[in-house]
């Protein structure tokens, strides 16, 4: 990542850590690391300390950080990482307090405790908090990504046939994505029939049969950033009742959508949603109404019942209301927003031609 | 599960526990809680206290874990997950020391210290040492799993053509393994020409070309048990010096394969290996020589230098030395073998015709 990115994150970050009452800080997190570093390989951690951000990685990835994280002091361990860590940390005399992600597991965090010497305290959200604010190139990589999760989920769908089974056409949509030279932002979800109701399906043997509905819930992933769009097919006809309640979903997301705007409540987001699916006499969906997604694809805010706290422009976030009928149905649309000053801009909308939320598109059965 | 072997599972956790001072543990590696309760979905966290296995899940999942976890206690959480646990926990009043897997993050650790209002600590390997020896159902999981991604491979390959990238290769060969309704056992690495000399490369964009050489490493599951292989091809000819290293590196893995019984220790067979090697002035892997495999792709016992120890029978462990020359080649072989009395088996044996180890499969290059 270049140096004038980098400065910028971490002033901001800087500015989170004093608040913290933390004067160096340990992030262990991937898409903490990356986003504060650049760097796209594993088992490597992040310390700030002073005005430095180093990177701790290993021979295996010495040469790719230092393509990657042009404005990073790049350190290549010889031993543990935790020694490598405590020795950097070491040389900042005036870091009193030290903070490590309290993602870190408790064992490594022990032993970092009593190798760095200094007072340690878990911290949250210091970079998360930073990360919600999207700068022009990661907004425009989210819509990159959902451009070539359409794309896949299109290729996918003239593919389908009677007798292919969940887990193949998740397979085949997955393989699609990776063609264009990306990959899945997380384990695709296609369910046919009733299995529809389990938000959290894992694709299964079940065979796909004329008439099926047909729920999918997939996202790419462009220059490490992800989308997550949900939607709804009929494979041949679907009952009159699978139409109205889809009507009642996509009514449901399209109100959440319009309150969003910089200042807006969470709480209201997801209410709006909700009072549209009650108004028809539909069960409400347990979970939440939407989260953040960036790096990360699911990351703060989270808009639900219970997460107070006011959407802000920049950030992106999935909306996904659903109805549930376990051994029925299941049917959920969900897009990728961005606040703005003034409203929103939906970044998963460059649908092609016939996979627009606004309908159930209807697959030829074959 | 059912509850014979839950009980022999958790009699032998219990000695653990008991070994190392503490009398209560919770559980919440996803791994060790479906191995003490059978449970195969997520967010959901085991406790051992008194005799009792209890599975803490949400409404999600409660049905499911009435079918998978016969032998166990199902709490179908409402608060949340720590609330639940401290209650569980507080029950035992004889419980003076409560066991957390050391795996735990320490933001959530710091909170169920708080909740539970007894003496808590970091506990590792309770569960893995147990895990390390296999059941008779454990082994039959781990070759039919390699049974399935060999046939997966062998159907890949028949679709290699020049112009294939390896990204859409593996994408090629996780279909039809997910065809065989199975999963990834972990991410597969396809690498083409001198990209296999990076032993965690991720396939890119990079075209195969006639007379490329190809690093395949991969794996399925079947029942939740992983294995985990490494195969080297030619897509056309390979050079004379690729076919002579391919002989070096498969005496080395025989060569460590033979040393395997109960009792040895696992440094002679890692030296067994890098001693063949070193014979023939090649470059040693820095890498270890194999680790153990089972409901997590990566587990205890491990076979490198600095690793002490002994291997017992019961274990399955990978046995896969390489050899990595930067901007040339890289070539690896990799099998999953069963630890014995007298010797070992090779679970990853059942080999379609033409993909054994002991040859550099030539692909008719198209």
């Amino acid at each position: 990542m270049d140096e004038k990115t980098i400065k910028m994150r971490s002033r901001a970050i800087g500015r989170n850590m004093r608040a913290n009452g933390i004067d160096c800080m340990v992030v262990v997190g991937g898409e903490n690391v990356r986003y504060i570093t650049g760097f796209t390989g594993d088992d490597s951690w992040a310390v700030f300390a002073g005005r430095t951000v180093y990177l701790v990685t290993d021979s295996r990835y010495t040469e790719q950080a230092e393509q990657e994280c042009a404005g990073c002091r790049i350190i290549e361990r010889e031993g543990t990482m935790i020694k490598t860590v405590a020795k950097i940390i070491t040389k900042y005399k005036n870091a009193k307090m030290v903070g490590v992600e309290d993602s870190c597991p408790v064992g490594v965090y022990k032993k970092l405790q009593r190798a760095v010497g200094r007072k340690v305290k878990p911290v949250s959200g210091i970079i998360e908090k930073i990360r919600e604010y999207k700068e022009p190139a990661e907004i425009n990589a989210i819509s990159k990504a959902a451009k070539i999760a359409w794309a896949g989920l299109s290729r996918m769908l003239n593919q389908l046939k009677a007798g292919m089974s969940e887990s193949e056409a998740a397979g085949l949509l997955d393989l699609y994505i990776r063609k264009a030279g990306s990959t899945n932002s997380f384990e695709t979800i296609v369910a046919f029939g009733a299995n529809g109701s389990r938000p959290h399906h894992q694709p299964g043997r079940k065979k796909l049969r004329t008439n099926d509905t047909i729920l999918i819930d997939f996202g790419a992933t462009y220059k490490g950033y992800c989308c997550d769009m949900t939607r709804c097919f009929a494979f041949g006809k679907a009952p009159a009742v699978y139409h109205k309640i889809h009507s009642a979903v996509l009514e449901a997301q399209q109100a959440a959508i319009r309150t969003i705007r910089d200042g807006v409540k969470t709480t209201a987001v997801d209410s709006a949603a909700r009072e549209v699916l009650a108004k028809y006499n539909l069960p409400i969906y347990s979970h939440g109404t939407g989260h953040g997604l960036g790096l990360a694809v699911h990351e703060s805010p989270n808009i639900s019942k219970v997460d107070k706290g006011k959407l802000k422009a920049g950030q992106v976030v999935t909306i996904e209301p659903g109805v549930y009928m376990p051994g029925k149905l299941g049917i959920r649309i969900e897009d990728d927003i961005l606040v703005t000053k003034t409203g929103c801009r939906v970044l998963s909308k460059n649908n092609p031609p016939g996979l627009s939320s606004s309908e159930i598109k209807i697959l030829k059965s074959r």
